[in-house]
């Protein structure tokens, strides 16, 4: 997003290079390779699909996606063409990136949290557990307009008043199935006039759970409750999966190394699941990943006052550091 | 509106029409006379305005009301100029209305029902007890849009969570406390992606009932219930109310008459309350007032495909033939 802030994203490419020199000014010797990596088009700004940089990176772009075009026309194919060619020397990819799995030993990324856990928790930085799989459908219930005044009740098949209850009930569902997300972001009423009886509503429900199983079984209650309070209503609904993005577990091994520098440097360490997607989502296909959460201000991100403070990022910095010492002296 | 179907109107101009040839064609003598007055600008579709021609012709019109203009700029007051200057003679007005409530009898509106009622009554015809008071209200819920993935659920303050929760308790309410109506016919959603906690939701709120006291303490538990669920969810709410019009009963001594006369006809009668507003409405102003409903299929109207059966009509015309002819016979 254009003015969207400068810590989402760019705080995981400032911070390695960080670490590097302080790890390089107190002459620890790693017995791996560190590769700091900036991922373009984590966001689908530009071609309406995300993780375009990183799919690219570890060659797992669809031929679909190379025919992607931006708001220019220019195809995806083309970008990466252009780049080569008019980038300067001193950027331009001089080794072929590690492609195979054997070749990594895995993947860390820092991240601004975009959320409000860990202000909440008081907590600099959190570690993440895994990265939470999202399905977004599109649910239509259609019942009959009808006249605000002349139809008593008992008589109506208001389509609004229909998805009122099913978000009523989805609600309550995510609230005692915590760490659950089910959010309507979009809703549309036909034909919305102030004394007409809602014949249709569109909205859009974002299901999301660290734990693939728990997502697909709330989906199927949230399925059944809709269905079922459209046949008491008189209404039909219509449910169209739109998005389905399987969850993704970060490594074992890194996460408890990575607790393990969390408690030394910031004395207590809290697990988070992330609940929006990173790169790392792309890497887990090829390597153990792990992520580190930042702490920012009152959750907001995507937003020109987003805002990490110094003193977070300085723990999140002695973190890593530690982090990548302690799994250079295994 | 265009296009909006042939009987909400004219229907209670050319069935009085025909009432009056089958007293003439048997003989029957009334003691009073009689107008048919088919007023213009009912629905308010050209000026914006409803009750323009029965406010003229009973001299109701405010100032306010002779300066409003159509979509071509032509205020009430050109229009109604225009009209005197180029009707033809025989169609122009040679009378001076009756504009005292001394000149007045009383006033009959027979009218299709625009409802499901009497359809669902298996009957032709029904008398209107009351034209339901009606209040309307925008309502705005304000709360935090957030990150659909990482905002866990307890932290949101979820704008259209709280107004579903409204709706819900608006809805129940209505359902318990018949004749009362409750819509909420327009709702939009701010800002509106998939992935957005919604931070703002603006709907309107249509609320009628037959007794103004019944509508304004409905009217109060709502708004106290839109505070109370705004509150519990550390969202605000404002509550503005746009329209607001007092409940017309019609008169009981013709009410009683009227329904004589149905039960002469059709053997039952069945005593209906109007949702919607009707010339009646600026009639009662100055004389008691009566209406005749006419069952319409599938309580459709404003639309090409609204529709009354010519059985309907003759019993409602019979009913206004009795109904007239027992008037002149007291």
């Amino acid at each position: 997003m254009r003015d969207a802030g400068k810590f989402d994203g760019a705080l995981g490419v400032l911070l390695p290079i960080a670490a590097l020199m302080e790890l390089r000014r107190r002459e620890v010797a790693l017995p791996f390779a560190i590769e700091v990596i900036g991922f373009s088009e984590e966001e689908g700004v530009r071609f309406s699909s995300a993780y375009l940089g990183s799919k690219g990176y570890t060659n797992q772009l669809a031929p679909a996606d190379l025919t992607l075009r931006d708001s220019d026309g220019i195809t995806v194919a083309q970008a990466i063409r252009r780049w080569r060619e008019s980038a300067p020397p001193s950027t331009r990819m001089t080794a072929r990136p590690p492609r195979q799995p054997r070749e990594w030993l895995g993947y860390l990324e820092v991240h601004i949290e975009q959320g409000p856990v860990l202000e909440r928790e008081n907590l600099a930085v959190g570690v993440v557990s895994a990265i939470a799989g999202q399905t977004r459908v599109r649910c239509t219930f259609r019942g009959g307009a009808g006249h605000a005044g002349t139809t008593p009740m008992a008589l109506r098949r208001d389509a609004l008043a229909g998805a009122a209850e099913f978000m009523t009930v989805a609600e309550g569902l995510a609230r005692a199935s915590e760490p659950l997300v089910v959010t309507v972001g979009t809703l549309s009423v036909a034909p919305g006039a102030p004394n007409v009886i809602p014949g249709e509503v569109v909205f859009s429900l974002d299901v999301r759970h660290p734990r693939d199983g728990s997502r697909r079984a709330a989906l199927r209650l949230l399925r059944v409750a809709a269905k079922k309070i459209a046949h008491d209503r008189r209404l039909t609904c219509t449910w169209e999966q739109t998005q389905d993005n399987a969850a993704v577990a970060c490594s074992p091994e890194f996460t408890v190394s990575l607790e393990q520098s969390v408690r030394a440097v910031q004395g207590r360490s809290l697990s988070l699941v992330s609940g929006a997607g990173h790169d790392a989502v792309v890497l887990s296909a090829l390597t153990p990943v792990s992520m580190l959460f930042v702490r920012c201000r009152d959750g907001l991100s995507h937003h020109p006052d987003e805002f990490v403070s110094p003193a977070d990022i300085e723990v999140a910095l002695r973190v890593v550091v530690d982090f990548l010492a302690r799994l250079g002296s295994r």
